[in-house]
């Protein structure tokens, strides 16, 4: 009875909403868990032992809160860095920094040595021509240009990670190297998904930081040609059984509808994934035990603790994979991936008046958290898939001023987490996925699309709750 | 005559010092001739086959610009880092980014794996005593407090990295490892100058990332006893023969007394020595090319490009030793040796009166520039022997807001550098030496005081223009 008063009273739903905020806002347990995750499983790419250890570390941390959990399996890729330098032999010998990118292959055991052509966009590459690029390492000198909005300005940014190999092995390049895809460096490499298109040799492929694409781009401009040796033992094994942790708190009224709340639990080989996507994880976990810990919501609540978003989303695909048939039946899906900074609003790819709905539902609990922000937008990489089935999907904005200056580099470490603004983010995420579960009202549908082809999902590592339009074929979401 | 024109109207030097500032300001060459040094050159660390090039170079700048000029030769020491890693190995298997100390021993090629115990004073680490010291890795993880004057910040930052070996290793520590020096970090690792007492046994020191000794410090703190693995080939080679880059510009009515400008040419062998110290000495270049351009000073300037200061400072001690008989002829030192950004002021180490003196002697100049600090303080490390002498010597000092980002990193860069600002930087040092070699008056000399013994003065890799009172005893200065 207690539980109807509360379905029958939209101010009582928001009340609740608000203290969920408000516990949220209180309690360091976020920060805790991310502690343990960080500091004792770390570095944790897809098919590694530490994923193992993260996967087991997950589902014991919704049971110990109480949580139904479960792992479904999902067949993941195996990339393996290895050994790896690059180094500038001429004009002098300068080591450069460096990380090779996700999915390249390595090079022979003796390094690949060849000079360095320079380019900054596709149509330099393309006037140089063939002749000019044959046997030549291609560096792609593209910087990250701010505009104030990182999300949007980080996908104008990467677009040589992953397709430059193929777009310069096209032309009988030998290596590709990019400029780091980032907003702050010491020498700083940042690594990330590539890919290879299947008419092009493959080619290996690895960022530079940007002090050393700075430094070659100068040598070239001032008319020497730096010659560079590449050393890769990056290779890919077969795939591995990994999972996706799925813990559920049943509605109380309408059991079967289902939103969904995500994050991923993979992280790149660097770094020890605290802001990436760490904090999403335990931000999921701690909305989950927020919400557990009074009545349950109209509807169930899911969490999915993904696999594998960073190279290779099998995680968000075999999630839809193993649940095809109930794409009806998820109202709304949420994740968070960008991040632990201070929570400034939700985006929402949906159906016609999906940003206003979200906006109303929102409001009156997360106004005086200050998310205000509402605006269309991708959602997020792992529950793409769920948009082009009509599922309305968001993303938990950040402030992501600083996001990008550690963001798939050896400085995504929990010390960039600041605890309190981890609380707040954590406060906004709980209280939304409350209301999305309780209220009356559900998000209008999107367009049905179909799903990009499996080569082209490879492409993921974009974070997930970009401000910019969905772009439904462009294999990040 | 018109040189006795000039001479006879502190006007006329003053509106002479304004030229030189203000061509100073105008031409883009001390950039130009850093991105040579940095960029085709690099690091070079004393000893190393780079050092010798940036001899010649040094050289051939100064021919080029009509300047006489000569090689001093001194022996300095070859430190020769080697391969080196750290990685945790137990609670859980995690790469540490690293540094070794310049100076430091090599372990065995296998490596030192040891319990790491977490220190944060000399204090703690007598509290903990030789029982639970012995056969450990000391961390002294001794942070960089921040107050708004880096460079008496850094004083009080460093102590533990010149002498934590020796103080560890009479407790039977196996090595030591410092938190990094610095103010910012993306796992950047901060390497410098460490020496070894003559009563302790030598152990290896390094400097882990201030991310890598946080973690191993909140893993102390959470119980665990994390075990790290510290593998370096460092090694020390006999001496060999380097050289001060001295050159001259004679004084035209009393050449025998001479003004000494001076930064240093070696650099540590990470980065590319951009702002420690390629800045100085392209400043250095440049104040001698324009007070050349027109008659010349009262006195003689005198420019010294030293050898190996950031790991001996034998260039510093080679040249007193060179010029003992000639110190009473020295009237005035400065050193630029803080990096590359505007120019705020001078301190100064002299006698009596000095900091008001140099005031007065400056502000006509150098105040429609913005740079009004005049203090006392310690000069630069290179000079400091001089003043041991008496001789009255300052440090150019600059805005050194980000100059502990990069300081001692693979991040001396030349990026690191704009522009405008080293041509400001240039413009008061050039201006402030016309005038320390012009004016009627002098600074009054300091007293006379013991030269340190070697050993103790083997610890440098200190900044040179700190705003610090003197400390003459310290081995710093």
């Amino acid at each position: 009875m207690v539980l109807c008063g509360l379905a029958a009273h939209p101010a009582l739903a928001d009340w609740r909403a608000r203290t969920i905020a408000d516990e949220a806002l209180k309690t360091t347990s976020a920060y805790g868990r991310l502690e343990v995750l960080t500091d004792t499983i770390g570095a944790r790419l897809a098919g590694s032992e530490a994923e193992r250890r993260a996967v087991a570390w997950a589902r014991a941390e919704f049971e110990k809160d109480g949580i139904a959990v479960r792992l479904e399996p999902v067949m993941v890729p195996v990339w393996i860095r290895g050994e790896e330098s690059a180094v500038m032999v001429d004009p002098f010998q300068q080591p450069l920094s460096m990380l090779g990118l996700g999915g390249s292959i390595g090079t022979p055991p003796e390094g690949i040595t060849a000079p360095v052509v320079v380019v900054t966009s596709k149509e330099d590459l393309l006037a140089l021509g063939e002749q000019r690029v044959r046997g030549k390492i291609v560096l792609w000198d593209h910087p990250f240009v701010r505009t104030g909005d990182e999300m949007a300005d980080y996908g104008k940014a990467v677009v040589h990670r992953g397709s430059g190999a193929s777009d310069a092995a096209r032309l009988g390049a030998v290596a590709s190297l990019i400029r780091s895809v980032g907003t702050a460096s010491l020498r700083t490499p940042h690594t990330g998904a590539m890919r290879y298109a299947a008419d092009a040799p493959k080619i290996p492929a690895a960022a530079l930081s940007i002090e050393d694409a700075m430094l070659l781009h100068r040598l070239a401009r001032a008319g020497h040609e730096p010659v560079v040796r590449l050393t890769m033992s990056a290779r890919t094994e077969p795939d591995r059984e990994g999972a996706n942790v799925v813990a559920e708190i049943r509605g109380r009224e309408r059991p079967e509808e289902i939103v969904l709340v995500g994050a991923h639990l993979d992280s790149w080989d660097v770094g020890t994934g605290a802001i990436d996507d760490g904090a999403g994880c335990v931000m999921v976990l701690e909305t989950m035990r927020l919400i557990a810990s009074g009545p349950p919501p109209r509807r169930t609540v899911r969490a999915v603790l993904y696999a594998n978003e960073e190279n290779g989303l099998r995680g968000g695909r075999g999630y839809k994979a193993a649940h095809r048939d109930a794409m009806d039946r998820h109202v709304a899906a949420i994740e968070t991936d960008s991040g632990a900074s201070r929570a400034v609003g939700i985006n929402v790819k949906a159906g016609e008046g999906a940003v206003e709905a979200l906006r109303r539902m929102m409001t009156p609990a997360l106004a005086p958290l200050g998310a205000t922000v509402f605006k269309p937008g991708g959602g997020g990489a792992d529950i793409g898939v769920l948009g082009r089935s009509g599922v309305p999907i968001m993303g938990l904005l950040l402030d992501t001023t600083r996001y990008f200056d550690w963001h798939h580099t050896h400085a995504d470490t929990l010390d960039k987490v600041d605890p309190e603004e981890l609380q707040h983010a954590t406060a906004v995420l709980a209280a939304a996925v409350w209301i999305l579960a309780d209220a009356e009202e559900t998000l209008p549908r999107g367009p049905i699309e179909p799903d990009p082809a499996p080569g082209e999902a490879e492409e993921s590592g974009k974070p997930a709750a970009t401000g910019r339009p969905a772009k439904p074929k462009n294999g990040h979401d």
